[in-house]
């Protein structure tokens, strides 16, 4: 069964991005970076919300194509809105995310990411298809912004796997989800 | 000046209790007590809002007096609701918070600890006069509870002092307040 992670940066606060979705106070290192690269290379599939799509969309640079801003990992955007199916590299799914989910989880493959706000990751929390979160906690209270965790019907308990402090003040955390 | 630690323990999603206001799911260790007791050691003066005060009354035994739950450290509770002046070991305090505490920084005495939610917190940070975080990040998302960090006007950057993962799962970290 591939595993499936929801991952990123956050505040101490538990924002993931500014009320405008700006992400400029993410602090970068070359820490930073070997964890991303590592956190990366196990992974072949990324599994988003229609936000967090279209935040990702505006990064793209106007006149050109839009493209997966993901390269060639296999991209999953649920959607009740947009028109399912195969739009400039990503795939458009407005099934059940955790129903849909569950079935990737069959299929043969490296791992999934769960990328973006806690929208789409507290559907899949309470469907019972996350794994692991991995987080990079940034030294910061924003004040405001856009939750990472949102409220959810039941407690889910962890276990740290790892934690690590950075030069920058970051701090590393991953769990895994300790599945009833 | 003295220093003002806003102190306690918190969820990973960011609760500090359940909507029911229960702690239940704290988990509790030597290493745990052992950074209490340091953290206390170094206190002699503590600040909370009302609220976190009914909560701590509540946990007194019926049919005994009342008294301050936290022994003999000195106890101020902001209120706007409760009469002023001395009542059974506490002190109500019904002036700006964030004006009170800058005075109390100058008085003579040990560290101020913050406790409770972030009602009061949010208040203090705003108006600047809290100097440290230290939190014990539990392995847990509670989904639903009294949050930690409120929405505040600012964004406040910290710096990592110290950082330890706990044999239990748990994650404390402290971190000082960059004043502008």
């Amino acid at each position: 069964m591939r595993k499936v992670t929801f991952g990123g940066a956050n505040s101490l606060d538990n924002y993931f991005a500014r009320d405008d979705d700006a992400v400029d106070w993410l602090m970068w290192s070359d820490e930073v970076g070997e964890i991303m690269k590592d956190f990366w290379a196990r992974m072949d599939c990324i599994v988003m919300g229609r936000k967090t799509y279209d935040v990702a969309m505006k990064m793209t640079p106007k006149g050109k194509k839009i493209k997966n801003p993901y390269g060639d990992l296999e991209t999953y955007v649920f959607s009740r809105t947009l028109e399912p199916g195969a739009h400039d590299g990503v795939k458009i799914i407005s099934d059940d995310p955790g129903k849909f989910v569950a079935k990737l989880k069959k299929r043969k493959g490296k791992e999934i990411c769960v990328l973006g706000g806690g929208d789409l990751a507290k559907t899949l929390f309470e469907a019972g298809v996350i794994d692991e979160i991995g987080f990079n906690i940034q030294p910061v209270l924003l004040g405001s912004g856009v939750p990472l965790f949102h409220r959810m019907k039941r407690q889910i308990d962890l276990e740290l796997l790892e934690c690590r402090a950075l030069k920058n003040g970051c701090v590393y955390v991953l769990y895994s989800l300790k599945h009833e």
